[in-house]
């Protein structure tokens, strides 16, 4: 594994070097996990520099005690290990510290010259702290390079998101065996995130949610206190995340006996919608036709009237990352990338439906858009 | 509710008329739920505009179906709702906009000249948006305001921590009577987290932290796949999260038949040195005297040395917030400040000891630091 991470933290040096950079400092946990195979739990806990000839990781001594961080034999205090084999050196920051800082106080003593840093990521106080060590104007923006190399998945990233979409259907094929009636949207939250766990999750890979009733179909919903009754839709989102990547899928059901005649009509235009969404996943495309797709469905249908978030995102070590598939996103879709794809709607006081899937980006030779939630869409009565 | 939330912006407007400000954005979570009641899941959803005349709370659409946002009929769309009854206005920003940078956008068009922002809380991205509304130099530092003001917690903050602890209490009160070896770490978290949730909790203040075995005593550990053996240490770290505040306990048990020797030694040792650090909460003392009085017991033992994190953190709406009770912590405590205590010791390959609570500073004819975490420090064998 640490050569894949050696290999894309020569793809960045390559495009810093492109950039007029002489190094760069990452700090966003994401960012540092895909370029170290190691991941603090804040976004305080460590930074990552690149110059030329070094890869220097600084940590706090909280960072490297979390779960992502494996055993690096890397020094206490702030003494500095010797490099792993594929080059990365790590270094324990004093308590109190901010790794970026270090990581800046470095790179000037290194001789850099312009230093790169992520703006989307550091807030207004690091970055002045961070610049102190530098002659004004020598803090440059990296510019999401790290979140743009990170789009494209390779082999096995994907199969970690396979693995991680298997563990959430397993979670919700068994849930869906069991009694729900009477039971709260909490609970039955909990016992998914549990068996997801227990079917080797790392963690969910976001808080799951359910919604019954006339929570149904609401994108977001928070499990609450009400419980599952009689002639309910149930909607469910939920994810694992497996070896730090993430997948999410959306279904509802019906609880109790066979569907009445509005949910069934209500079912059958958010899946036309949704697949519609999906159909659109095609490399080259701008990423709004995915959204617009699903949308004009809604429309045509006189139900697009609360859709205020976009069908989709990129899915990878973040639940929502690069390309966002929403009105206006006008770059092109491209093969190996994840996303995922929603469509629902709401009825105030009636509850609603939403489906949503995450899939790779496939050309059409290759089968066209590959699903990694395979769990059935269909309006299950429970 | 509302009409404390209201004075508290007054404070704050106060504050920020003393430091030359004509208006605040705030927008780190926490500080708007603290002002306004109202809480966004992430540290983009939201941003409240405070002006002389104005509470603007600026939030996306899925800030907004947070479980944390009281319905509020705020409008959709950028509709303006009219105020409530004490004077907090709500706005719906449009699909991927900035809250912090419409707030802004709204403070220049109301003519303020100088608008204070959290720089601790911006990303540099951000920030440079924001102040594109403002000529050079009119954006100011709020420098930590709106957590100063929250350091000292009035009466409802503290009978909502006092809940929170008395949950986690409950909590690992049950769990203690129920067979625990054979069990994964992971399993007796997600317990934990689950009974916690059970008793009223909103959530786990934070993951819950169980380490046993060789992973006892340490600070942070997240739980893993180890099994409970008789014989082994038992480190359970939690806390419950009720109306949004929080508290942390930790302790450590004994599994098995009576402790050996050494495992009543080192607990011994951590119990004096946790009970030096406790006593030392006296209002007007620095915080460091803290951490100091407790690292000075395990010190004399020989015990001191790896930790380096500090004794403790202020806790409320956060689980570490101001002060930070470490070495070189100078500020002094006051009363009425709730904080985290605690002290460990970890022998690598064997295990450890760590106990920590969550009191209130209190005056001596108070009766001293009130104990929101009450269960039993002893050395429980399980």
């Amino acid at each position: 594994m640490s050569e894949l991470h050696a290999a894309r933290r020569e793809r960045l040096r390559e495009r810093c070097s492109a950039a007029g950079l002489d190094a760069a400092v990452v700090t966003r946990p994401a960012n540092i996990r895909w370029l170290t195979g190691r991941s603090p739990d804040t976004a305080e806990g460590a930074a990552l520099l690149l110059t030329r000839e070094l890869a220097l990781l600084a940590a706090t001594p909280t960072a490297r005690e979390a779960p992502n961080w494996p055993g690096s034999g890397g020094a206490q205090g702030s003494a500095e290990a010797p490099a792993d084999p594929d080059g990365l050196r790590e270094v324990e920051v004093p308590l109190g510290a901010d790794p970026a800082v270090v990581a800046a106080e470095r790179a000037a003593a290194s001789g850099v010259g312009v230093l790169g840093v992520e703006e989307h990521a550091l807030t207004v106080s690091r970055h002045r702290e961070a610049g102190r060590f530098l002659s004004p104007g020598r803090l440059a923006d990296l510019d999401r390079a790290v979140e743009r190399l990170r789009v494209v998945k390779d082999d096995e990233e994907l199969a970690c998101q396979r693995i991680a979409a298997e563990i959430a259907d397993q979670a919700l094929g068994e849930l869906l065996e069991s009694i729900l009636v009477g039971r709260t949207e909490r609970h039955l939250a909990m016992e998914l995130e549990r068996r997801m766990v227990d079917h080797g999750a790392d963690t969910p890979a976001f808080p799951v949610r359910v919604g019954t009733g006339d929570h149904s179909g609401v994108a977001g919903h928070l499990p609450g206190d009400r419980r599952v009754e009689e002639g309910d839709f149930l909607t469910v989102s939920l994810g694992a995340c497996y070896r730090g990547y993430r997948t999410a899928a959306t279904r509802t059901f019906v609880i109790g006996g066979p569907p009445e005649d509005w949910q069934k009509e209500l079912h059958a235009l958010v899946f036309s919608a949704q697949r519609a969404a999906r159909e659109s996943l095609v490399p080259g495309r701008p990423c709004q036709d995915v959204d617009l797709a699903g949308r004009q469905v809604l429309r045509d249908a006189g139900r697009d009237g609360g859709v205020l978030r976009p069908a989709g995102y990129g899915v990878g070590l973040e639940i929502a990352e690069d390309p966002r598939l929403g009105p206006g996103d006008m770059s092109r879709l491209v093969a190996c990338v994840p996303v995922t794809v929603g469509q629902g709607v709401h009825l105030p006081g009636r509850g609603g439906v939403r489906i949503e899937d995450t899939l790779v980006v496939r050309p059409d030779e290759e089968g066209g858009p590959e699903l990694l939630t395979i769990t059935t869409k269909e309006l299950l009565a429970l």
